[in-house]
């Protein structure tokens, strides 16, 4: 039942390089807000950001093994994505494997488990976000699955889908929706850019966004504050 | 029953910035240890501290329609004050609402939700107190209040109160009570100065504070090692 | 029942020390896995390491007397562990109680519970491990127990044993066990830095370990991704 | 700063009775959906449904002394309802505070935090919602107050407010408007119950409640299974 | 980007009734130990168990709308699953869609999120699995998707997949694999039966599974209680 | 550095059997509220109360390979306890385990992870007390230790010692103090049977416990509801 998928296809690495432009929450939104992951999947180090292609990798809980089998696997530009098959922080992953991983080009980590050696991690800027930090070591007695679709932090990866990630978290762009979702994101930026001028220059989004009308219709209204009574 | 207050009185500004020169725990015992509000409510950078005015608003989950009804109602000093009507750690706020917010004066946010866009908000150095990181994006459907009553992070928060943030949390003084306490705080500030100088030259607590009576009636007792057995 | 234990004895400072120069994760592994303290145990600022022996304290929910008198208990190079005996985040340590300590040579804090002032605490360079930071203020009513075994973070604690800390959190060595696990230490760190400079130069954890054989015989197979469907 | 307020007013008791007769969604859906507590005050035993008038009182963490206090304030109808100034799990109460409140008339307990002998309180049929089942006893050291308006459960609640718990949770509804929101209740309670009927029977929301166009117009579209592909 | 999906095949009858005689704990063991929904997922009311097909339902945070729109796809059979797109906590479902999905013989709730109306539930005898109790109520704004893959609970569920919940959770099975997963269950019991009897006659499982050598290889070692100390 | 440890010597029988007519809290607060352990252990049915000697288990987490070694050191009166050496839910233990164990004689069980096969347990009425409740499995790769202390729910357990448990929690009793607090228990228990019937008359706590003067002292003050406004 356990099974390493060789030569699983990436997103066009352009595409890829072209989605590492935005941040999240732009590509969120970009791609209808679906695709983010759960929020206690943190980043060790601010600022950063980093794109990349899933390697995904299933482990057991407290059991590292499978993280040395996905290393063999990786191609330059993947992101490891490691989903443990029961919530479990320990610390699966430390600088050693950092150190493997970058060696075969990998350039990010994001496990939904814990991390260890964040020093170091922090000093080589590789960057990794985790929903734990622990120093609790694990065996290597279990095999689990490479480059198989997992669930990580709620959502649906696939190998070679495009993981994109930076302070505010990590979002799953499928491979192929890629393209479409990097067109969407450019459009979105554009919009915002304009936006963004109008609000500093003192406009309201009330205004931008023509929302005064929708507002009265659901009901709201204004009172001043004599009005109002002390709650 | 949705509503906004116009023209809510606001705590004196020279009490508010005079207010802003002490920490939050100093702040927090000045007033007789209330008004602290929960400690899932952290700064997303440090070190921090701001100052300023409530200016509050009540959303519905995943909902950040009111933040745009508040910006309109926002006066120089201001800190939006934003209470979710059920938990959720969504999104609501990003760097074109503090852009927004900017433009008219504010000079902070708390949140008893999600916030994004925070390596933007921290080169900004728009201070934010949020009790989760999420992109996960907000809809616009829902009417709530802007200017009542709310309760944000435990604590119950009105119009105009003085709220104080730094590295430690967050701490709402009361408008009615905001001279008092400064007073209090400046008499209580006094204090601990001179406590510090006598603690750093080597000075016990237990003598500074006169505790060992009381501490003797409360049945404390003194053994050597080798009377304590190894538990 | 509430009791201070007099003249403690501490682990041989030389060890102490010695130890200082590794990582928590390391020292955790070379003594066993064992001795890690619960991973919400997280440090206020980073990077940071210290190394002590532990002064313990054992404290009521949301009173912090008893670290008065730990004070007192203190000799140079103690670290001080807090634990309450029951759960609670209150802040019962701030940058006064940090001076006296330092006043006295104690050069750290762990405690399961809450701190404050913890900008001032940073800029001091004092380094605290806790489960939350909060500025709510505690009372001296109660008394409880210094220097006599505590469970903190989910680790047995005694008097005297070794207190590691650092970005990755807090391990614990016997004081029995320090001289054993130094040189564990020891020959681990010279193992991994080997290690190290194969994975650098692109070798496999797979053949460095050995572990194919394992992994086969465990079950795990390899197929190309295009008979692994799509899941 | 600590203060007991006697007689204040309750609720009338007609109305208290009345609102009793509803279920907690009724209720909070009757007043516009707000009055609910945190979902984290469950009832310690099943089925269960009470009303009664709000007893407040303030407490400090892992201290019950004011819940004598609190006894004497009591009058026939009322609810206990219980906040700590801070986070705090342990066992406030228990059965022979149970037995000292039905003495003078208390109908039940609603605490965040937590309580003890919930096999006797079963068995008394006293119910209590809390947040935490815990045996850890309090001490009697720091006062607190009586009959001041509180927040517990992230709801602000008044003396003498209306308090209605079951197997859902507990709502708060405000003196002053718990006379509306028997009316609102009441118009609710009989629209249910003719759209029960109708479900019952197998007509659809979607019908009853008119909902197909409104949804064709926010973008909802229908495919067949064979067009959705197997994502 | 909202969509129904009609028409979604179901995994065969005859096999769904057949799982339905195993608890969860045997059929996630007989698939290799894949397929638990997380372990938050709770009964309202034990015992219980119930098989189904399932019939997903995306959702927004706070907005039950889609619910309605998911019933008119029920057919009997059915468990309804539902997943939110972000975190929330909130009521999403009570007794009167209770009464319209029995109406059209859906046989229970699998719900990443709040439920109300509990007593009346269990009265139905309605089964469900939740996150949470919460009578907060929820909007009708947000279009969602219904019989699209769902990640609920952290599994993937696809439309016409196994559910299977008890007392101990929730199990699903890929509709492709329900058949396979039939026959392990059944040797599985098979087998545990004959372990059961040799288990309450006192026979001990390392002799029955022949552990003591791969123990001994591992390095356990026995001693007696003279030697141990006193740790 | 595994191990297990031979007929450790139990606390004296009548003692455990004394000791397990009193409740939890009693025992608790009988001892000087000393060794309840964590809230988060509850029992998987209702009412239940049981009292043994600590048979001790420490397991990697998601291997439950030692319960099966722990079986064979069981003696009648036994409560199994078992401490996962990192935090994990999975579900160690079911109705097999449980017939084994019961045939060697023991009594209950108390886990700080998960349990599964609730539905059997409670047939059986085998009282368990958990951290959760989940079916995911366990391997059996790792070894622990049995019969060696442990930190359990955050308290510190050795082999022999008295657990007690019931609907409020777990308490352990040390089984060199075990004589000592049995007679505290029952002197507390004389004294709470004669204060109950004096609270069921009505007397005050405030009066039967001598309160008011203290509380005077401490500042609590009474005032009139006309007096204390509105908050």
């Amino acid at each position: 039942m356990s099974v390493v998928v060789r030569n699983a296809p990436r997103t066009d690495s352009d595409v890829v390089a072209a989605l590492g432009e935005f941040g999240v929450a732009t590509v969120h939104e970009a791609q209808g807000r679906r695709g983010l992951l759960a929020s206690r999947l943190r980043p060790i180090y601010r600022p950063v950001r980093v794109v990349g292609t899933a390697l995904t990798c299933e482990v057991a809980p407290g059991d590292n093994w499978m993280l040395h089998v996905a290393a063999e696997q990786a191609r330059p530009g993947d992101i490891l994505v490691v989903a443990p098959t029961s919530p479990c922080g320990d610390g699966y992953f430390g600088e050693l494997l950092a150190t493997s991983l970058r060696a075969h080009g990998v350039v990010g980590l994001v496990i939904d488990a814990g991390v260890r050696d964040i020093a170091e991690l922090t000093e080589m800027a590789f960057p990794v976000w985790s929903a734990e930090v622990s120093a609790q070591g694990t065996v290597k007695q279990t095999v689990g699955n490479v480059q198989t679709p997992v669930v990580c932090g709620g959502g649906l990866i696939r190998p070679g889908d495009v993981i994109l990630a930076d302070d505010d978290g990590v979002v799953v762009v499928s491979r192929t929706e890629a393209k479409t979702v990097l067109d969407s994101s450019r459009a979105r930026e554009a919009k915002e850019a304009a936006t963004r001028e109008r609000l500093a220059a003192g406009e309201l989004g009330l205004d931008i966004y023509g929302m005064r009308e929708a507002l009265a219709a659901k009901g709201l209204r204004y009172v001043d504050a004599v009005d109002a009574g002390d709650a």
